[in-house]
C-alpha cells in the first residue's frame, strides 16, 4: 500500500503534505518494514492487519524521529543522514501506536476511524484485544532486531508509561473533580511521553550530545500535550466528516477533557450544576455552546498554541536547516489541524 | 506476598508441593523480581497490580525454566547452579502469562479466577484491556534489563506466535468443523510455544548445547499441549469448587475443545446433530454426559498423558539428576491435576 496522500490531509494541513513530500522516500520504507513485521503465516492474521493499515494517517511520530534525525546532523533534508535504526524505529513506534488506537477504540467503544469501521466494531472486541497485543508482540520483537538493548528498555519504559497514563485516566472516569494538573500528567504519560521518546530517538540515532536529546524530548513532550489538547477539541467541536472518527466519545465515556476542566474551574453554584448537568445528560450539544460562549474552548485552545510556542524555543538547540525548520512547520500544524 | 500455598494446590497436585519446595527460594526472588518490576509512583496502578498478584498459582513457567537450567547443569537442585538471567526472565514469563489471563477473561468474559473477582468484573473490561497492556510492557521491559538482545528476540517471536494462535482461536469460534489438526496448531501457538521457550531458555542460560537446547524446548511444546487439553477437560468436567475458576466458558464462547472434536469426528447424520444441537444450546451438563458416554473425554484424556509420555523421551538428553526427576515428576502432574 503506498503512503497515503489521503483526501482529509489534503483538505486540512498543507504542512502535512510538504512534510510527507520531503520524507515520501524514508516513509514509504518505514511502510514496508511495518509490513514485513506484521506478515504472518496465517491468513486471517493477515487480513486483520491489512485493515489496521489501513488506519495509518499522518505518521506524525516516524516524521518526528526521521526529521529530528535530520536537523541534528545538520544536513541537507534527503534521508542521506538517516541510520537504519532510524527507519526501523520509526516503524516500531507507529506499531505502538497503531496498538493505542486498537485498544483506544475498545475503551472509547468507537465505532469509525479513518472513514472504516474499527476492529472492534467489526469482528469484536475480543479480536481487538488480540490484535492490539499482536501490534504490541511485533512492535517489540522488531526493536530487538536491531540489536541494542538501550533502544528496548527506552521504548519498554515509555510503554509503562503510555499504559499508566491510560489506567489514571480511566480510574478518573467521570470524576467532574479532576484538575488541570492531574489532566495534564495524565496526557503527558498516556500522548505525550512517546512523542518526547521519538525525538530523544531520532536524535540520539543521529549522534547528538545529551543536551541536544534532552532538548528535542522536551520537544517532542509539549508537542504531544498540544496535540492531545487539540484531539480534545477536535471530539468537542470537529466536524465528524472531516476528522472522519467517532466523535464526542470523550463525553460519551466519561473522559475529562481540558475545555470541560477549564470550564468548571471558573464556575460555581448554579452555573456549575447546569454544566455539570449537561455533563452527566451526556449532551454534547448543549455542552459544546456552553464551553465555546464561557470561553473555556478559546483558552483550551491557547493553552495548545502556547505549548507550540514552547515547544519550538527547543528547536534553538539545532544548527540551522531544512528539517529544523520542517519541525517548526510540524509542530505548527498540530493545532492548526482539523482532523 | 509470600508464595502462596493455596489450599486448592494442596488438594489437588502433591508433585506440585514437592517442585515448590525445592525451588521455594528461587521462586521467591522471582517474585520479588515481579514486584519490584511493577511498582509505580501511581498508587490507582499499583492496586491493580496487587490485585493480579492473586491470580498467581503454581507458576508452572517459572518453574520450568528453573528446573530445566538446573537440569541441565546437573547439579544438585539446590539454585546454586542457576544464572541471574534465569530469575529475571522466569519473572517475565510469569509476566507474561499473567497479561494472557487478564486479557483472555475478557474474552472469555470470566468472573472468577483463582477464587477471586477477575479484573473485567471488578473494573470493567477497559480496565483489563489497559492493565493487560501494562504487564506486557513491563514484561518487555524487564527482558530488555538483562542486556541480551537474542533473549528479547525470542521473546517477542514467541509473543507473536502466541497472538496468532488466539487471533486464529477466534476467527474459529462457532465453527463445528474445526478439525483436529487446527485445534492442535492453535495450541500449539497459543499455550505450548511460551512453554517450550521457557525450556529452551533456561537450558540456554545454563550453557546447554543446540541438541539440548531443541529437546528440551520439545519436551515444553508437548507439555504445553497436554496441559491445554487437560484444561479443556477441565473446563467441561471440572469442579468449580476445586477449579477456582469460571468453568464452561469454552461452550459459552464457542470454543472447540478436543473432546468435542473427537466425538463430532465419530458422529453422522441425527446423532451428529443432536450433538450440534446441545453445543447450540449451550447445554453443558447435556454435552458433558454425551461425551463421557461416547468416550471421546477419555480420548482426549489420552491424547494428554501420551504428550506426557512423548515429552519425557525429551528428558533421556540430559545427565541424571534430581532435578530431572522434577521435570518428570511436574509433566505427570499436569494431566494428574484437577485444578
Amino acid at each position: 500500500m503506498a503512503y497515503d496522500f489521503s483526501p482529509s490531509m489534503l483538505q486540512t494541513a498543507p504542512q502535512h503534505i510538504q512534510i510527507a513530500k520531503v520524507l515520501h522516500h524514508e516513509l514509504e520504507k518505514v511502510e514496508k518494514i511495518f509490513c514485513d513485521q506484521l506478515a504472518s503465516d496465517l491468513p486471517s492474521v493477515n487480513d486483520l492487519c491489512r485493515h489496521v493499515e489501513r488506519y495509518r494517517g499522518k505518521m506524525l511520530r516516524p516524521s518526528m524521529l526521521l526529521l529530528t534525525g535530520l536537523a541534528v546532523s545538520g544536513e541537507p533534508c534527503d534521508g542521506s543522514a538517516l541510520q537504519p535504526r532510524h527507519l526501523q524505529i520509526s516503524a516500531v513506534v507507529e506499531m505502538i501506536h497503531m496498538a493505542t488506537l486498537v485498544h483506544d477504540d475498545i475503551l472509547d467503544e468507537a465505532h469509525v476511524r479513518r472513514r472504516g469501521a474499527t476492529i472492534n466494531t467489526l469482528r469484536g472486541n475480543e479480536t481487538a484485544v488480540m490484535l492490539g497485543d499482536y501490534l504490541i508482540s511485533n512492535a517489540f520483537h522488531l526493536c530487538s532486531k536491531v540489536g541494542d538493548p538501550k533502544i528496548n528498555e527506552m521504548l519498554g519504559q515509555v510503554t509503562n508509561t503510555l499504559c499508566e497514563g491510560e489506567l489514571v485516566q480511566l480510574s478518573h472516569r467521570d470524576d467532574l473533580s479532576l484538575d488541570e494538573a492531574t489532566y495534564l500528567e495524565i496526557v503527558r504519560r498516556k500522548t505525550a511521553a512517546l512523542v518526547g521518546t521519538c525525538c530523544r530517538m531520532g536524535a540520539r540515532f543521529s549522534g547528538a550530545s545529551p543536551g541536544v536529546e534532552n532538548a528535542l524530548e522536551q520537544f517532542g513532550i509539549s508537542l504531544g500535550i498540544a496535540f492531545q489538547i487539540q484531539d480534545d477539541l477536535l471530539d468537542l467541536a470537529g466536524d465528524p466528516d472531516v476528522v472522519g472518527k467517532s466523535l464526542g466519545r470523550d463525553l460519551a465515556t466519561g473522559k475529562m477533557t481540558l475545555p470541560v476542566i477549564l470550564h468548571l474551574a471558573d464556575e460555581v453554584g448554579m452555573e456549575r450544576g447546569e454544566t455539570l448537568r449537561l455533563i452527566e445528560a451526556r449532551d454534547g450539544l448543549g455542552l459544546r455552546s456552553r464551553l465555546v460562549e464561557g470561553g473555556a474552548v478559546g483558552r483550551a485552545r491557547q493553552r495548545a498554541v502556547d505549548l507550540v510556542v514552547s515547544a519550538k524555543t527547543q528547536l534553538e538547540h539545532l544548527p540551522g536547516s531544512s528539517s529544523r525548520d520542517l519541525l517548526a512547520t510540524l509542530a505548527d500544524a498540530v493545532v492548526d489541524r482539523d482532523a
